[in-house]
């Protein structure tokens, strides 16, 4: 159970390609109609992806993504050392628990919290932009690993929410190694093949960006 | 490396203690005087804990736990299923992604902030207190596993914050199946023998909220 403009089904349905699963989708409307479905399978979040395997409900990208390459032991997604394991572990928990929120709240808000978290993200950035920099070689290596799955949402939402906001963070210019690492991962065809309409997700957030503001008191 | 005040450091001492792996234990003064070290092995943050292993660094508690899980096979902390995995990854991210920090700012903050994350605190604890109601077995089933590593922090730091910041929250009457998870987990030797002393923290979380509650503008 997914949505289409998640960054976060995006993972599952990549991972479930990659590793040949077969599966069936269900597009949920979060945005109007929640079904009922979704809370009782994800009673503590409310929220996609699930990934429902032998009649049980699985939650939370990162959580999912762990076990499916448990139990599909084909094509592994993380790394076979234990360190780079690590590695792809704390990276994709620095884009999910820093540096998305960050460039999400600098981009959709405004005035001095927006102003704030893009100073914020901009140091991210620059952490993120020296770690590919170094050559670490989890930044789609061979194939496209855990890591880059995860990555997908700073490849390929970033720039559609900085074109719905009409702002510039993540330029080519500033931080040319995570852009050409982003234009490597969207080339390979298991991403491009699943990817939703790039104006479609424009438009999509360009609506959510006008929801958040009018329901934000002005700070 | 860690802080004695800081439960993430506890959770890698007794997951290495389960594992019976020997190592040096370096302290860290991360409030007033941080070591250049952390700086070099942990750049992106800057905090601790980080296991040195190898001569390579590890940092995040949960990505730690999951190293050490992997590299010390031994008397395993994640269960063998990979649902139950699952399961114990989801709710470790629960407590340390949303009830950790919501309580935080419930007892150590003031005002308008700190009344909104009392009710947001009082919703996830429900949540808990009906998973280990319904019968879980992750919440301390047999030994001390992966998730009560994490719920530690539950156990015994948030009582000592409560002291500390004179405020009730998670009351034995209100969650007696969290109340009575914590008192068995507390009661395991390898996690009672290495706690900090409960009179320490309650003055260490003093001191703590003293400095945010005058760093923090009144809102």
């Amino acid at each position: 159970m997914g949505l289409w403009a998640s960054p976060y089904s995006l993972r599952i349905k990549v991972a479930l390609k990659i590793k040949g699963v077969d599966y069936e989708y269900v597009e949920e409307d979060m945005i109007r109609n929640k079904s009922q479905q979704i809370v009782n399978y994800n009673p503590v979040h409310k929220k996609v992806p699930v990934l429902i395997h032998t009649g049980k409900p699985i939650v939370e990208s990162v959580v999912i993504l762990e076990y499916i390459d448990e139990t599909w032991k084909g094509n592994p997604l993380l790394p076979q050392d234990s360190y780079d394991r690590a590695q792809a572990r704390f990276w994709a928990k620095f884009i999910d628990d820093q540096l998305t929120p960050t460039i999400r709240t600098a981009l959709m808000r405004k005035g001095e919290i927006a102003k704030r978290a893009t100073a914020e993200a901009e140091e991210l950035l620059k952490l993120l932009e020296n770690e590919i920099k170094s050559g670490n070689k989890l930044f789609h290596g061979e194939g496209v690993g855990f890591m880059d799955m995860v990555g997908i949402v700073i490849a390929y939402w970033v720039p559609a929410i900085q074109q719905a906001a009409g702002k510039q963070l993540l330029m080519r210019g500033s931080y040319p190694c995570i852009c050409s690492w982003a234009c490597r991962l969207l080339a390979c065809s298991v991403v491009r093949e699943n990817l939703p309409p790039h104006d479609k997700l424009v438009s999509f957030y360009g609506d959510r960006i006008a929801a958040v503001l009018t329901k934000t008191p002005k700070l």
